[in-house]
């Protein structure tokens, strides 16, 4: 990136998405891209699939650019943003010269990246892309009057367990009524807290985590090793 | 903090504090910021306690500002910095709208270091803070002529064991007179040496850390392993 | 560094090589230096030998410039960039003051890097420094017609396993022949493919990888994990 434009302020975001884990790397875009200025490019690399038949794009939405394999990597980020247009990457003027099979974040997206901070238009990358690939969130289940239940979707580096359970599909079933418990591995946690701090000395607890999601915590400690939980556990609000 | 000045220099020290350990954030950020220009502010957020009662603090001290949460993590840089002026983060002007319960450091700290590096002077953020919290670490204890026993409080990503005898300690017990040995775990080390490279292979020994603490390492190895030693475990120097 | 030049752009490469491990860090620094713009200071530390009589040196190739340790953790960038030209950090006045015995990341090649970005010439830093040391990377060996054998000398964090073998030494013993089968831990992967996503769901394959190495790789998930392979297993290539 800085060999194309070497006035670029590059910011690492994460580098411990687990290997493969295109859920995990969407959901952390997803959580972060917003509160980067408008303009910000984010480059996103999880890419199992770098130099087979998936394609390669850019896409613009609500100020913000975003530049990745098309495997679902960018889709939660541009949903969140309310859709916006996409482009696959087919001009090689703008990769690195050979473009390798195996790291495309080194010879597509990150030359891509430098060109667009440049101030080249995202038309002049490819034809538009049409429909993104999209990585799956089940949808949380509403299985009564205030019965809810979703699953554990991503484990943070705290332990923390992310669910797929968040505040509107709460309000769609609890609407005015507060949730009593969240129940998990067995264990009865009570009605979701504010804040860790609020969860009992050696105790777990739920509450709404930064993203807006309900997350399982524990305090002073990993949920996910106390729970022996991991993406796919069941949660059950009542 | 871009969002708020674009035009900032971020350096990334350290994100492998382990989870919840101010102790640790508090002797990363004691070691590591002298060595940064002037007028640098550091924001340190290891903050078990977001959303509660526990304060958001600046502070100025030698021409450094820190942003943190009033638990501790900036007590032993601010000490090391001889005090200093500490203000209550309170006018959320100068926060992100609205501020999360569970997520300080994007809501509250980082908007702040972004004002801070406009100009925008400590007394506006909010008023005097009087006295921070502070972590504690124990004082090493003089056992007798001569003798002197304190314990690991740290342990670094090389497996280094990090005790709470610095220079000045052992000055105070030995004065002229050379430690002739350091025994940890029922193992005696014989005197400090100088550089990890003088430490025998396969062996042990005691040095003086970067920091100017008393370190036990292993030669090519995990003294934390090789000894399982940890925080709390006891060193003794004669 | 930025306290000798707060204009510098510093662009973190790894944090997480091994503890003590050169040959990492080499391979490391050898497979990104040339991706990096043209005049990039490279500050390599993996300086087991700190404080030692191992020698601070930095050095100049094809257009890139490079500080560390005289351990032969700059040797295979410096091969890669076909020699060039090494002096041996001497002069105080471009060092932090006090200089450790045990963190010349901090004290040495730090500063001098920002000294060396403000424009020193690399001869102002010392005398000439002849020869370097250099990490010991095995040769493949040619054990017969279209026979190789070479081993593992890394293993990436994504436990894909990076040999000695690269294009060069195919050619040499395969020529315009294709290479059939690849074993390694007993298991025939069966020839070469070109991409990650090639090899089967489940299964373990052979491919060049971005640093024109052989690598063995498993489809979404661990090599490493999966042969219990590490550095020094062997692997055939017939």
């Amino acid at each position: 990136m800085l060999s194309v434009n070497p006035d670029l302020t590059i910011v690492d975001l994460v580098h411990d998405v687990p290997p493969q884990d295109v859920l995990s790397g969407a959901l952390a875009l997803e959580a972060a891209f917003g509160y980067f200025p408008a303009n910000t490019i984010h480059v996103a690399v999880v890419d199992p699939g770098v130099g087979s038949r998936r394609r390669a794009v850019a896409a613009e939405a609500r100020g913000h650019l975003f530049v990745g394999p098309d495997n679902g990597l960018l889709s939660l980020a541009l949903g969140a943003a309310g859709g916006g247009r996409a482009v696959v990457l087919e001009k090689a003027e703008f990769f690195r010269d050979p473009v390798s099979a195996t790291f495309h974040g080194r010879d597509v997206f990150a030359p891509v990246a430098g060109h667009l901070s440049l101030g080249v238009p995202l038309a002049r990358l490819g034809r538009a892309a049409g429909g993104l690939r999209a990585v799956a969130v089940k949808k949380p289940r509403r299985l009564g009057p205030r019965r809810l239940s979703g699953e554990v979707i991503a484990v943070d580096r705290f332990g923390n367990l992310v669910t797929n359970v968040d505040g509107e599909a709460i309000r769609a079933v609890f609407g005015t009524h507060a949730v009593r418990d969240v129940r998990i591995a067995g264990r009865s946690l009570g009605p979701p807290v504010r804040t860790y701090a609020a969860i009992p000395k050696n105790g777990l607890g739920a509450l709404s985590g930064s993203t807006g999601r309900l997350e399982v915590a524990a305090r002073d400690g990993s949920a996910a090793d106390l729970l022996l939980a991991r993406r796919g556990t069941r949660v059950d609000l009542s």
